[in-house]
């Protein structure tokens, strides 16, 4: 790599991130890649965690890395992966959330129906993979677990205990400040091992493997699926519909056209064609709270009322239950809602008052897994292997349900 | 305070971050405090540091806290600060930023003209003095350094050794990574004390104020000075000097309208009325930023080129040096500049040549310096106090020359 | 408290530890407490954790912060804890482990019979009480839970969720470098409260009281009861017991006097008299490994053999397992020993073999349990309080059953 | 390496420290090396810092980790590092400090007169050598500094900035929670670079270089030469020399062999041969403090006095000065100390007044220096590269006087 080319990054979570080749030294200055600087990784969590301001750049970034780690290890245990294999596996982990639009999941989808973030990332892929004369190849094979002789190296990337997992538990942990999802990353790296080209985790490291696992199903409560940060996601679908709305009606929205197109267009799948990925790919957080700021201003009194309810953070109430919520509360909260916006019934469920399942699922076996390697050589699943209640009781997905509303 | 107000914020820094009263709680929730959560620290820097995306929202509360622990440390030493005095010392160091705005210094001088942020603080907070009914009188004479009684709560609201430096050094930080910034905050504050009304720090906590400033003047130069953020914060400046230039040759900039105030019209310690504080009071980065990714699409070529440069990292190279950037270097650069934009001289120089000098400062005398009470009761200043050299070394000012530009 | 002494303390856990009182202070230089210097809070744990050197001395410091911290949130919540209360309470935490001996619970049995540990602490607390002329009443009635108006004190010393506890998880944690054990103990303490006189977790606190106990169990089987550990006090307690042995026989085991009372007389309840409490508190961990290096010169060849493998960590293996040890596996391994030590069957199983049961119990319902108080006032136990079914599972001890030998 | 070997050690420092080959397992594993584990890194520093109970065994694993990983990133440069120099130079600093005494430092030349630790190491290491056959000839000549094609290997290992320097700088903060000797750490060795066969530090380092000085200089004041720890390492080491009196006046002094050896006999360079180094390696703090506590019972009552004020922690003032201390006030301490002690004049200068000179010099340009790398290509060194007078003044000497003395 030449001297110029800037390759170490301060990371406060893992020290210092090395770019460990020039083509992905050239990727990560791609703009595609840029545009993630701009998109942050836990869209409005900072509303309740004012550090949560990191970005899905730095936790890409942060992925590779542990990602270069694992793979090195496993090399000293005499895994066999080939140079061209470690660049495409480094390079399936840096661009795995390459395809996330504005806010990530809170908006996926409202602004694109029906085309998974996943997806999108694979076509930005190819995109890049033409760019850069076919460097990417292995490196998408192995995003689509398709890289058949080594499936090892999809799940690195993408599994029941992958290194995007574990760098955003460790990362999401830090910038929060809540220590419920602090693992032991390395020691999980250090345990690490192949068997019959699957990805094992050793033995001795079961209790580390139960760790991550709760350690995520704690995060989920404490921060992804916390109250506040439901509320505010709701608000801001919530504006976004209705700018929709406003758009399909003649309405103007702003000036920004790659929002604009995505606006005033239904986009699916068979409308999601190449001009519409190079203004999606112009698209990131920026663009919403602009408008969210814009529209305060709105001449629609639901569009203005939602957009500074967000931006001076007067958000609705959760309420939240074992049980699904009863259509005597939503009909409640519906009147509330009717009364205190003055709007009609309708509007109300469109804008004001939602309900919704919160799901937490901490381990699902279908997909592969955790397998433990026994010391005898024997491969099982995790929540087979351990000596406790603990982790058969994680497989079992936890809901809860949940009412928006603004109160009594 | 009533059971519904949130009285505790996660800080990864500091633990746990405590709202110490209902005046204080209403006050964050109040929207021009709000504000502050789109206003980063440390501006353009996350170019450098991916994870410097910390906001003066947080470094605000992370000061109070700072403060209140100092003052409870000085109760416990039996200096007397009565509860009125506490909340209006808070509520000082909680709004002295408050004044910031899009991207703090970096735009200071171009948005408005001659009008220091913390004359704009103040304006702020003689607006919430109304609306709260004259409860923020004490803090408002705290921050002015007008408290005759007891000049030590301004000092530690502003002065060479404050609660705000000391929470934006380890703040800046640790969201940098960078731990030349560390210092030892816990250690400090325990050492503080009054002597005849103003602060001092006691003999024995003289090597942790040596670090402090040694601390602070390593981050200037790798952090708050770093070449990249030099450049960035140059092509800022820039793209903002031609959009106002546009604006009032009736370009249209865009249409959220409290920019375009600042655009199209000059202001300065004249024309900033109170009109003009209500408009700025709705801007904050988010509106630079959205511009700038707007105004690529612009038919300027000077303004789309800023912007594209910014949005994409393209910087311009910075040239630093001990003496002053000769003039030839200037022609030079301006040169390659009118060659490679395709701009005139005036142009160049106006938007794509710079120089300029980077001062780094740390320790300055003048208006109090760092007073350090004696064993045998006396005061003297830090530089005077200690053994070594290092101290009267870091009076010095440090002057380098820079010229920012776009390569050979 | 007069300026000379000293009242604050480093701790790189907690930052700062404040001896909040001129009488603890006392308490803190007297030489029962400064003896705890002497015994490290987990005995042999550095043969596998090289970090693990910490004392009890910093633990009851550590933990004597976080009770302060926890009775000053909860006196900000408007529960009432008069000065006598707070610091009979922080006395009673500082002194709870006052009565341990060299290497605290691994020879606990060994050089006393049949005297629990937290006896001692009583007996040597009352003699304080003596000494500081009754200052300690209070502090003693808290420690033996007797102190009726006001249980929770004494619950914040000891239960399932106690400052003790807090403190060593997070303390083991940070000096053994293993992750699995940190918890979030700012926020724990800022989710205390009480009803109706007990100590209670507020409901919202329920995932840091899960986190809390999961973390405590994977400490029990990644630290406390490591295999290694189990070995090194399993030889330490075998030659403690030949000490013993050979002693009772006349020989001559050393000249320090303290010790040599304990090794030559059987002490139990009934011997342990206030001559034999003086030679106690002479002991600590120097003396026992500095026995251990002398020994290894000894004549008789089981001493000096056990106190070389000691030293030299060529430890015994520990085969564990689900299942209760076969006689079979038994007979084998005492095979085993009687050849490669050269010693009758007797010795071999005195000695050398041992068989045992590891139990883990995460969360014991008896004695008080942890209790949730909800939302409405009511009160029930944090297992019936949770949506899923770890907590449940955590009130089952996992057993298992282990035999040390020394290979095939 | 075998399976059975354990090649992962945790650190709460660093992470997890490897063990890179089977020979240096090996070398880990000798009973030379576990004895680092009773000789704490700070001696009695744990008087003033409780955490610091860190020993020399996890400082030289954390030296050995630093240096691996620094010479990796050497080779990512491009510095030819063979297989054998990369053994080495790992033996070279695992082996650096095992010639350490008990309390180290602080008895250096009261157990033995005149012998160096380093000398001690190099014994060591040469008798490892034939143990090892030969295979630790190239770190021997690396530790000596006659590794003539590759004397930056040498420079890692001691210097002005080596890696022994670099973890006891961040082991000691992180053990004794002084934040003023974090330094950068990762980002030295990121910059270290090679030049003519020199070590050398690439010009942007520069400031990462500072901060390391200035962070060892604190590290003196505020821990090495901590004025407890200097009382602490007096009394300590006057009750060696007193002891050494009554033994050879033919007192009992335990039956520890080993440390009688160096009580009865005057051992200096020519009588320490190679059965004193034998009884030398069965030496380590343990038998120092165990002999402390059996003395207290002795019956000269200075050697007991002195056993009792360092158990139970009342030790002597410390008056420091700038000025070397008047003879006057000596007179007047020795004429306190008679009276306070009974003992004599000759007594009292012998075991309870003392007065000495503190030095801190932070740098020192002598044997090589810090040599900068600039960018051009020329090395220079860094008390000349820097743009202020800081550099220059960390290579004055700073000089303290002080006074041992018992009060007034």
């Amino acid at each position: 790599m030449s001297q110029n080319k800037n390759k170490i990054i301060n990371d406060p979570l893992h020290g210092f991130l090395t770019i460990p080749s020039e083509l992905i030294y050239d990727v990560v200055q791609h703009p595609y890649f840029q545009r993630l600087r701009r998109i942050r990784q836990l869209g409005m969590s900072d509303w309740v965690y004012p550090g949560a301001t990191h970005t899905r750049f730095h936790h890409a970034l942060g992925a590779l890395n542990i990602t270069l780690k694992a793979m090195e290890s496993l090399r000293r245990k005499g895994v066999d992966i080939s140079e061209e294999e470690f660049e495409g596996a480094a390079l399936a982990i840096l661009l795995h959330d390459i395809g996330h639009g504005p806010f990530s999941h809170t908006l996926e989808h409202t602004l694109i129906q029906g085309v998974h973030h996943e997806d999108i990332s694979t076509r930005i892929m190819h995109r890049l993979n033409v760019e850069f004369k076919g460097a990417l190849t292995i490196a998408i094979r192995i995003f689509l677990d398709k890289y058949e002789p080594k499936p090892f190296l999809s799940q690195l990337i993408s599994g029941q205990l992958d290194m995007d997992r574990l760098d955003y538990l460790l990362r999401d942990s830090f910038y929060t400040g809540v220590s419920e999802g602090i693992v032991g990353g390395e020691r999980i790296i250090s345990m690490l091992n192949v068997a019959d080209g699957n990805l094992v985790v050793e033995q001795k490291g079961i209790y580390s493997v139960e760790k991550f696992l709760i350690a995520r199903r704690l995060m989920y409560w404490q921060v992804y699926l916390h109250k506040t940060v439901i509320a505010a996601d709701s608000v801001l679908v919530s504006i976004l519909r209705r700018a929709r709305m406003l758009a399909t009606q003649g309405h103007v929205l702003g000036n920004y056209h790659p929002l604009l197109h995505f606006l005033m267009n239904e986009i699916n799948e068979e409308t999601f064609d190449d001009e519409a990925l190079d203004l999606f790919l112009a698209l990131d957080d920026i663009d919403i709270m602009a408008s969210v700021k814009q529209w305060q201003f709105h001449t629609d009194p639901i569009l203005s009322t939602l957009c500074k309810r967000l931006l001076y953070r007067k958000l609705p109430k959760v309420f939240i239950s074992n049980m699904e919520t009863s259509p005597n509360l939503v009909a409640e909260a519906t009147e509330k809602a009717m009364q205190k916006f003055n709007v009609s019934e309708s509007e109300a469920l469109n804008y004001f008052v939602k309900t919704g399942i919160l799901e937490n699922h901490a381990y699902k076996t279908e997909g592969g897994g955790i397998r433990i390697l026994r010391k005898n050589g024997s491969v099982s699943d995790v929540a087979e292997s351990s000596d406790n209640y603990n982790l058969a009781a994680l497989k079992e997905t936890v809901k809860k349900y949940y009412l928006i509303h603004w109160g009594k």
